[in-house]
């Protein structure tokens, strides 16, 4: 399934829905006209477990397109809002996760030139987190070097706490592209979260695709553009620590719970790797995307 | 007021409390007795916002002492939960945030011995949180430099965006003791989150004093024991960056909302600062407290 949470002329609060012929299914509504309780919002739905998965992926399937009255709306009449609007704690970034963005990373940051031997762990408040085509916030006081990300992001099903590498797959509800938007210069004593960290700079969307879609996660396309000139193009096979790693690592200390976001890093070509250096002003526009999930395209606007 | 998130035998679940005398009165229901819709937890009663701490304070003097019959306990007759036991979002961490602490830091491990410039922010996950008497976990198998942190822990009342030094500590709805528990061997590229956002990282308690008994929160002993021994003792006028100081640079780019926690940094005295470094190890027992709010006391156990 490709669930989005979307606003309609309707509904003024996002509710849940899942992308089928180009349509919105409202699966609470579609829900009740096939006697199914189901929720209508997305971290509700995640809660529910995979059998609530495959079990809405049948439902759906069910009626052949023949969607009764007021469970569906075209996909052009609504506003896509981040799959999870308010995540319940702060993402969980991955930082050096590409080989060839570590390099850049050494060259013109203040990080290692060293290949991490564990993944570099960071956050992002749930305050950071907007939709497709919402402003990316370029505030002017506190910044003159904004960046970006793109990044295939991996969402938490159900509980892990001491996993094994195998199996841990098992555990992510599904996936969607985020850009983990930096200020670069924001950064304190090595510290990430303010610079990663600020109102508005994580995109997401446009959907989730649930990972019975995507079974290998590491061999996806990912790429962004800036005004629409290419910066970023990879492939999810080079990361360093891969999807099923970074989620058995985390769980050792830190248990991960159903919703949460692990943003697994981002590929060579950022703006501060570049010679001249590149960064983001109001009037830019980024879009991104990767391979079987879809685009985000986001202005930078003024503070 | 001093406010307590407790559970007693009959209530599985955390209740929102008030400590008055030694008996906790349950807000919620001596609220129902004065035809008052108080909420049954802290975060609703922090949304609810300054007006309701004076108006729930003359209500509670109101009755002088006679509380009805089941809203009130003796506090003996319950066990204290952490006052937030479930945060929205991260806790916000200042590190380096008291002279005498930059200075160890730097000796013992890879920070530097410049005071900082700007405040230190990392994060620690809701799952850190812990409460009164819980245990802290040591999981063996991923650190052996357990290290304590005694804190004073800033609870946001209203949202702050963009807020000025003056007028900020208006944004602060109370005050709690929080420990920064920090396994100082998983720190990763100079990143801090997976060692101090380990589950049960963040004691938190016993009760929140809300603000307008402590107008000025820079005058505030600190105090932390391991097995007894007193290895932190300050005094939070020492810090670098005031409570008004990180709220008003924290909100310039990350906008702090109502239930968000800061815990402000801790003084001098940290094992990994000691000679020889001291660690803690299960069978051990921390406990600490700030001046006006209170103690706190937690056994380390084998994870």
């Amino acid at each position: 399934m490709r669930l989005v949470t979307y606003r309609s002329q309707v509904d003024a609060a996002g509710r849940l829905g899942a992308i089928v012929d180009g349509q919105v299914v409202d699966l609470e509504r579609f829900g009740k006209t096939q006697n199914v309780a189901l929720p209508s919002t997305m971290l509700e739905f995640i809660d529910l477990g995979p059998v609530a998965v495959s079990g809405t992926t049948a439902l759906l399937a069910s009626v052949e397109g023949n969607w009764p009255i007021g469970t569906a709306v075209p996909l052009a009449n609504v506003k896509l809002l981040a799959p999870i609007p308010r995540p319940r704690k702060n993402i969980f970034g991955i930082g050096l996760n590409y080989i060839d963005h570590v390099a850049e990373s050494a060259a013109a940051l203040d990080t290692s030139a060293d290949l991490p031997k564990q993944p570099v762990i960071f956050s992002k408040p749930p305050t950071t987190v907007c939709g497709p085509g919402d402003p990316i916030l370029h505030n002017a006081k506190i910044t003159q070097q904004l960046d970006w990300e793109v990044e295939l992001a991996a969402i938490i099903g159900t509980t892990a706490k001491g996993v094994a590498r195998e199996g841990a797959l098992a555990h992510v509800f599904g996936y969607t592209v985020l850009i983990d938007m930096s200020a670069r210069d924001c950064r304190r004593a090595g510290q990430w979260i303010y610079s990663k960290g600020q109102d508005s700079f994580a995109p997401m969307g446009p959907c989730i695709v649930t990972a019975d879609e995507i079974p290998d996660p590491q061999t996806l396309d990912l790429w962004l553009t800036v005004n629409g000139v290419e910066k970023q193009r990879n492939n999810t096979s080079h990361m360093l620590f891969k999807v099923d790693e970074l989620i058995a690592d985390i769980s050792q200390g830190i248990t991960l719970e159903p919703g949460d976001i692990i943003a697994t890093g981002t590929p060579e070509g950022v703006g501060a790797g570049r010679t001249p250096q590149e960064w983001l002003w109001p009037g830019d526009t980024i879009e991104c995307g990767v391979e079987s999930i879809g685009t985000l395209r986001n202005p930078v606007v003024a503070a």
